[in-house]
């Protein structure tokens, strides 16, 4: 998601076709992660911590795949606007902010995956609010008087916003499903 | 999403609020299935089929919970619309396409929940290209020239429009998973 906010931004298309090859190296991967936690359920029956570690795994890897995706579409917009920038001047903070949240956000989910914590994974909640702020400025902005933009402008920051919205929601629900394993919380 | 339809069309507020509740059991069935999923693989150690088809639905409750939601917000775009119709009329017959294949589509994908057909399941990509035809459709009349709306106005049918197509995504989702189930494709 960094790379194609650096993508969209500056309106890169060597940087948003690198994003797009990416997500097709994290497609393979989820379907690698998702054979693995069959074969282990099959092999090993796991139960208690193991059998939530697994049934999480299976429920993340869709998080982290649909987060793929969502990078993804970002750095499409990038690609069809190319040579022209998708985001006016005044909506760039914006952006850049989210795309700042957004790499904020999976890095700490990536520290919740690793560490199994608990409180961390619940506090990255305060990041997702944070998300949701800029996600409202961004339409403020949008929708603000002095500002007449096309609408094909509107359609892509639209749908821009909305892709990193759903970004932090996927990294929140990783946090949440590894306090599901601790033994905290719901599946969900 | 039917009802959700009506809502947004009639700019009905009853409807819409009904849409929204009935959201809220749909987590609570949600919650209750991913238990019942938990328990089965502890208690009945399952193998082959039987622990395809929980696995499936560790992920089908998540594609259903997503459809609430997703119904759930076109109801609110109406709702927050009220009693303005969010829909101009230049826009209503592509909409109502819309919510008919999303009904279509929902009708087929829990038809083959119940008969666990796979060549069914496979025959449900033919109504999510209908979707996306008609997602590009609204999108070619929102920015047709001869249409000059109100920013406010793209942004709830951009908004309006991902939300059908991410419907008609998840139940195809729902009918691959199925297939899953039958040994045919991978979980996904």
């Amino acid at each position: 998601m960094n790379q194609a906010t650096t993508a969209l931004l500056d309106a890169d298309l060597i940087v948003a076709e690198d994003v797009i090859s990416i997500d097709e190296s994290i497609e393979a991967r989820y379907r690698e992660l998702d054979e693995q936690s069959i074969v282990l359920l099959a092999r090993q029956q796991p139960v208690a911590t193991d059998l939530r570690t697994i049934v999480a795994a299976l429920r993340i890897s869709v998080d982290l795949q649909r987060m793929g995706v969502l990078a993804r579409h970002v750095a499409e917009v990038a690609r069809q606007r190319h040579p022209s920038c998708a985001v006016a001047d005044s909506m760039r903070d914006t952006i850049r902010s989210m795309g700042e949240v957004a790499q904020r956000i999976i890095a700490k989910a990536r520290g919740v995956i690793i560490s199994k914590d608990a409180q961390a994974a619940l506090a990255l909640t305060a990041n997702d609010d944070e998300m949701d702020l800029l996600h409202h400025e961004l339409y403020r902005r949008l929708l603000s008087e002095s500002y007449e933009p096309d609408a094909r402008t509107v359609v892509d920051i639209t749908l821009i916003g909305r892709f990193y919205e759903r970004f932090a929601d996927h990294a929140v629900s990783v946090a949440r499903r590894v306090a599901y394993i601790a033994g905290e919380g719901a599946l969900d």
